[in-house]
């Protein structure tokens, strides 16, 4: 598993191979069961997560107890409550795997550690951080300015993999619309 | 105007005297007129830059012509199309300054070479992007679960000095609120 985490950087940046035996001692394994969380609210997010295996949700309770889905990771991203792990803050996120699941985890000091020892590993994360930049600025703006067709259907086109592996009730969470919505607007699409 | 980029650069990571004479060369110095674009929609974003003094509006605009308003930037904030900046694509976002502004600007290829040159630099945009993505989880968390009024009163307590400087519609459109909204909800707080 850790392999798929080798590639992951090697495909931004280069490693030595010093480089790479040291970066192993950093990451911690850990399996998630099917529903399992990763992450409660009110708990500390100590560790940031790398799926190596599996898929997971990030989401938000309202006091109805409806969730608000924040992100889903696959094989290849990094998860978090991205706040309360930068800061040791308590988590407003509650993370679950939806796929059994397999991570490499680094605390928060390690992280720091990480970056003092093998130092192309802040232009990994610059680089990594930059693509999310570019990513949740197209979310915001979906948000701000998007009707509920026209953010189901540029999801869908950007994300055919997701349309195919997560049920659309939480697909609909993810985009802030009701389940119904998403079913009227999948049948309009079918439909053209 | 130099001073303030070096300063906050100082905030976050430790620069030689050698890497201060050489960060300037990468830099351009730019003036902005009360209401002047520093960028269009439609038009690459070909610089990043830093506001050094001033404050700016990044907007989309709807087909009615209104104004979604995704960002300000003050002294110390660095502002761009992002996406547009990073992989050279047309705009989405128009940027112009609410009030005279100094900026210093770096080119695509000169951040690239910037970053080779100061690995420091890798350092420091990696903290900058990392902060960043805190505070745009937030914003997310906010479009996707808040209420009108909870919207405006946690934005309230969280920018003090964008409520005294930036006027009330324009923060209406940053918080996707009618500025009637916005209105309403002062009085109800006042009222309290």
């Amino acid at each position: 598993m850790f392999d798929v985490l080798l590639s992951h950087i090697e495909d931004k940046v280069d490693l030595t191979e010093k480089d790479k035996s040291e970066l192993q001692q950093f990451f911690t394994c850990k399996k998630l069961r099917k529903k399992q969380y990763l992450l409660q609210e009110g708990d500390v997010c100590k560790n940031l997560s790398f799926v190596s295996k599996g898929l997971l949700k990030s989401y938000m309770l309202d006091e109805k107890g409806s969730e608000h889905i924040s992100m889903f990771a696959f094989e290849g991203w990094w998860i978090s409550d991205f706040n309360s792990f930068i800061n040791q803050e308590k988590a407003v996120l509650n993370i679950d795997a939806i796929e059994e699941t397999e991570l490499l985890t680094i605390t928060r000091e390690e992280y720091e550690n990480l970056m003092v020892k093998i130092p192309i590993m802040d232009r990994y994360f610059r680089i990594l951080y930059q693509n999310s930049l570019v990513t949740k600025d197209y979310r915001l703006m979906v948000f701000n300015s998007f009707t509920a067709e026209e953010k189901y259907t540029q999801f869908a086109e950007k994300n055919p993999d997701i349309i195919q592996r997560v049920p659309h009730n939480l697909i609909a969470s993810y985009l802030g619309l009701t389940p119904e919505t998403v079913s009227r607007i999948r049948k309009k699409i079918s439909f053209k």
